[in-house]
């Protein structure tokens, strides 16, 4: 038997429930034990919920969790910080192993509680962090553990891609196609973590860290959301035969990465121009295994609970892999590399009078960046025009020296928008 | 240390000699352990090979490797019976744990193996045995363990999917695009096992095994392969907003399962219609997960070998799980479910005269099959004229009666071409 004790009830918590009592025979054949829920907590005892909670033993004080005789806590509250930390940490020394879908606590505090783990010997899994259904941190721990791996990008966050894709399909701008997601249950009262790009950043942090081997870490990216997007932006990489995306991307080697979160114009080429609504995708290149992309349902209770009891199944069949793939000890600080570069797309809304374009285009040619394409389509509306450049191959430097640049000319109206071009 | 035996040294064996040295460190720190080979072996002793032998044990025969001290045998000779077949009884016999990437073995041998390898305490891997480096396996075996799966289906074989690709692309007929398949490598002299849907039924087996506990089984299934296509068939598929692809595709539950290999009309909204040249891709369906695609390298010497080395790593990391994810003594023998139904696409060669069309709807009328389309098109060629009906949803019993009669028709010109169409 492996007794499984679980914090928080929500969406997912009452999917795991409920998956475990609905699949109770499926499981046991499939790892010659009994899966059985000890103890649950959550904020609200008295909450209407959509799981069964008859028999189940109902335990007041989370912290309490770590105290029982459960083989393993599932931790489902989420943050970074209070209950969710402290229950992580209290199981952890107590020698339970520890399942958990929070992103925020693995991006913050992952390799400290690693070791941890490690230290008492027991498993800290999150495969519900990062892409819910999606099998993409197993992925990179083990199926690719004989690769260098050379760069992770992925479309993490649904709200964004559904978003994204209702501009795109039906020509709404962002806020009504945010209204619209809020509606349906797919974004927050708050979206900020969502269109701000926090809870990409978050998630490729946990990526990266099993790709390259190092310190998780949000604060060395580039960090964009979709807030300055508006429906032109689709319209003109439609003509250049991409679609916008929000990626989370990251490349590099032992000698440094290059870490993203932000708008990026993907070619329809690639298989990430054709994930739309709230799936998400990712994409992982080693250098043995080419490139392989997974594909599904990143959010939601039903898929999420899948994948925390795949983790539980691993410790019920006794299989324990380091958290990060490798000891906890030997994970670098990530040294972040200087020489990233891109083409770039730059809308800028221009004053619609001569002398324009000539001004832009010394700027770019101080920098020495040459430009593949410009397109100025449209007519006047609110005093300026939406004018279009795309660069050839471009040094990040040069372009961020640009764009503060281009925000001191007078013939620009609001700051530009800026994507990089992925190959 | 991990001692390691390797028979074969084709393509993949000398890729996994190569990743071995080459990512020595690296895998030593995804362990803890050296991955050390203490023995090879393969016909040939003196053939000139990318892989450096230096300081490697030769070993003569095959079978004196299971006698050898190494703790696995990668098996890398290929064929359901001979060396291949000993080697792996001896092996395992021998106590010693199995790596293998051989598909017809695993697909007739699999669960008598997985018995043994169960009873000897030992692990039996076969990652590389389906869609070379995207991990399916494990997947299936491991991240879906809490679903009840209800259907897998797949582009399985990278020849076929080259070769439509090609046909689609350029308008090349079969012969052309298969002729030029082999000069560049990717199809074998003697095509049959890949055109003909052998390697794909192969591979479907092992996969149904694992997502319907179900023993593998290639004779109950559906089994044709593409040599019935002409261009004119991708060419109604795209009016049809389809792509023809060779899927391997089963679904069903414990009450039975239903197996088809075969050319298919894929709609342009699925991701598996996106899925061009030699890439393979699975899309697996679970009642938590839902839809989860993995897309990706399905052969080659390098992502197959990365496949080989994941299983070694799971090994060398003590890791194990039943070989078809639960004991190979539950193993249920497959029973075929009769009601399987979809929509049809039928293309006949017809003679060009009056009642053609009226004869043909006779047939399907009797056996109660409605037509959703109805296209002809085009000047009569050798005598005939391409017509194409498009069923709405249909048994294939009844299909498959409306086949035969329609074979007795005078007016048509040559065995009709029948494809499901995927939802």
């Amino acid at each position: 038997m492996l007794k499984i004790a679980i914090a928080g009830l929500g969406n997912v918590g009452g999917s795991v429930v409920r998956l475990l009592q609905q699949q109770r025979d499926l499981l046991r054949n499939r790892t010659g034990k009994r899966l059985a829920i000890v103890g649950v907590t959550a904020l609200d005892k008295g909450k209407k919920r959509s799981c069964d909670l008859t028999d189940i033993n109902w335990v007041q004080n989370p912290l309490d969790l770590a105290a029982t005789d459960a083989d393993v806590v599932v931790e489902l509250i989420g943050g970074a910080s209070g209950v969710a930390y402290d229950l992580v940490k209290a199981a952890l020394e107590a020698g339970k192993h520890v399942v958990t879908a929070n992103k925020a606590l693995i991006a913050e505090h992952g390799v400290k509680f690693a070791a941890l783990a490690e230290d008492r010997g027991v498993s800290l899994m999150f495969e519900a962090a990062v892409a819910g259904g999606i099998p993409v941190i197993k992925t990179l721990r083990e199926s690719l553990a004989g690769n260098h791996v050379q760069s992770v990008q992925g479309i993490l966050n649904g709200t964004c891609n559904y978003i994204l894709s209702s501009m795109w399909d039906r020509g709404l701008d962002l806020e009504a196609a945010l209204k619209e997601a809020q509606d349906k249950g797919y974004a927050e009262a708050n979206p900020s973590a969502d269109i701000d790009g926090v809870d990409t950043a978050n998630k490729l942090a946990i990526l990266s860290a099993l790709a390259f081997g190092t310190v998780p870490n949000t604060s060395n990216m580039t960090l964009e959301g979709i807030r300055r997007i508006v429906p032109t932006d689709l319209a003109f990489a439609d003509d250049l035969k991409c679609r916008v995306k929000l990626l989370g991307s990251a490349h590099g080697d032992a000698s440094g990465i290059v870490q993203r979160v932000g708008p990026c114009l993907v070619p329809l080429s690639s298989p990430l121009s054709q994930v739309s609504g709230a799936m998400n995708a990712v994409m992982m290149r080693g250098d043995f295994v080419g490139d392989v992309l997974l594909y599904g349902q990143g959010a939601g209770g039903p898929a999420t609970a899948s994948a925390v009891v795949a983790d539980l199944v691993d410790v019920a069949r006794g299989n324990k892999t380091p958290p990060f793939g490798q000891s906890a000890e030997k994970m670098q600080k990530p040294s972040v590399k200087a020489s990233d570069s891109s083409r770039y797309y730059i809308r800028l809304q221009v004053a619609d009078q001569p002398g324009v374009v000539a001004a832009i285009a010394g700027v770019l040619r101080d920098e020495s960046i040459s430009i593949e394409a410009i397109i100025q389509r449209g007519n006047e509306v609110a005093g300026s025009v939406p004018l279009v450049i795309m660069t050839h191959r471009s040094p990040a430097v040069a372009i961020r020296r640009v764009m503060t640049k281009l925000l001191q000319l007078k013939e620009i109206a609001e700051p530009p928008c800026l994507m990089p071009i992925e190959e």
